[in-house]
């Protein structure tokens, strides 16, 4: 088993919504040709990317859309259940406990936490809230292996800590903030600011292109 | 003016908040050496991203803390007052406009969209939601140059097509599907999943790693 380079993982999906899109369409065989030019990227660094996944396309058929769907699937592990923590209730852990689609990708939340006592006790989504101190047992009891954190900056790290204590493996990040944790726990720090910056400087670069063309 | 390639976009926001860090820390200089191991990159790729804002490093000294920042800041636009419209006041928009960090990036949210009348005329986090067909006169009328898209996937399109016609030069859409535009405006698709399918493939290769030295 080779480290998969992070921007592979990354680009992984949208691999992955564009074959769905393409078989809903009945589009049985494709070749990497195609997919580059859908998703703009360069057709050898599609082949590299989908390398990893183990399937291998053939010089003139290309790849078969199911096979490869499949095996991205099953190389994201999106195949196995993984049940899940949202800690914090607010707007943003609210928003992810009502986005059905992260069950396709095997994502299960079974309980979300809240320091708020008015939320203790309530559901959001069908989802129960429970008191953060109740993270650790439970996680330990429900073999809970991902945790997403969607907590202001100034608790990320308390929260973490009892995440981890927890027994927790990977944890999704989204406050705007960075966590430590041993090495064996994966820490993925959700970026809002990765998209803006690539929305904020698209706009000079099409402004530029434009006045050129004129 | 080159094209900056995406990822390098994408980095971008990473260093600057280190940078921040390190110059709340009181360090005035740093060399592309110490950047690269804080963040996990080669630091051959830091010195080229950077290179991209206009600063290039000295030999021995490195960058200077601050002045890279602010080569960052002005590469990515972010000095500049954008003023922005949320189409989507539910879960995900709210937590968006609550999201006061934005403001340090020039994203100013001036108003809010909804097609539910129980929310029109109210505010969140003080921002007034309107009604879904104000968007293209109001558009106009402001000057709004970004919309941020945090509706259902069924009714992104429609959304985005009144946006347009307001005028509007970018879209950050956060709803799960593809958006249809002219080539002039930038669609940047804010994808959930890229991180979760890092955070899901770390996972096995951390395990694997883990399995290796026992």
């Amino acid at each position: 088993m080779r480290i998969t380079p992070e921007p592979t993982m990354r680009r992984l999906p949208h691999y992955l919504h564009f074959l769905k899109r393409q078989m809903e369409n009945g589009v049985e065989k494709i070749s990497s040709t195609i997919i580059a030019q859908a998703l703009s990227l360069d057709s050898t660094q599609v082949r590299k990317d989908l390398e990893y996944t183990g399937v291998k396309g053939k010089p003139k058929t290309g790849f078969f859309v199911k096979e490869l769907i499949n095996a991205i699937l099953e190389f994201l592990t999106w195949t196995t259940r993984r049940d899940a923590f949202v800690v914090g209730a607010g707007n943003l852990g609210s928003a992810m406990l009502g986005y059905n689609r992260f069950r396709d990708y095997g994502l299960h939340f079974v309980a979300a936490f809240d320091s708020d006592e008015s939320k203790i006790g309530t559901k959001i989504y069908d989802t129960p809230i429970f008191s953060i101190d109740k993270i650790p047992s439970m996680a330990q009891q429900m073999q809970i292996t991902v945790g997403v954190l969607t907590v202001p900056a100034q608790a990320a790290q308390e929260v973490a800590d009892l995440l981890i204590k927890g027994g927790i493996k990977a944890i999704w990040n989204f406050a705007p903030t960075y966590i430590k944790a041993p090495k064996e726990v994966v820490i993925e720090n959700h970026q809002f600011t990765e998209s803006l910056a690539a929305l904020t400087r698209k706009m000079v670069e099409v402004d530029f292109h434009l006045l050129k063309k004129e």
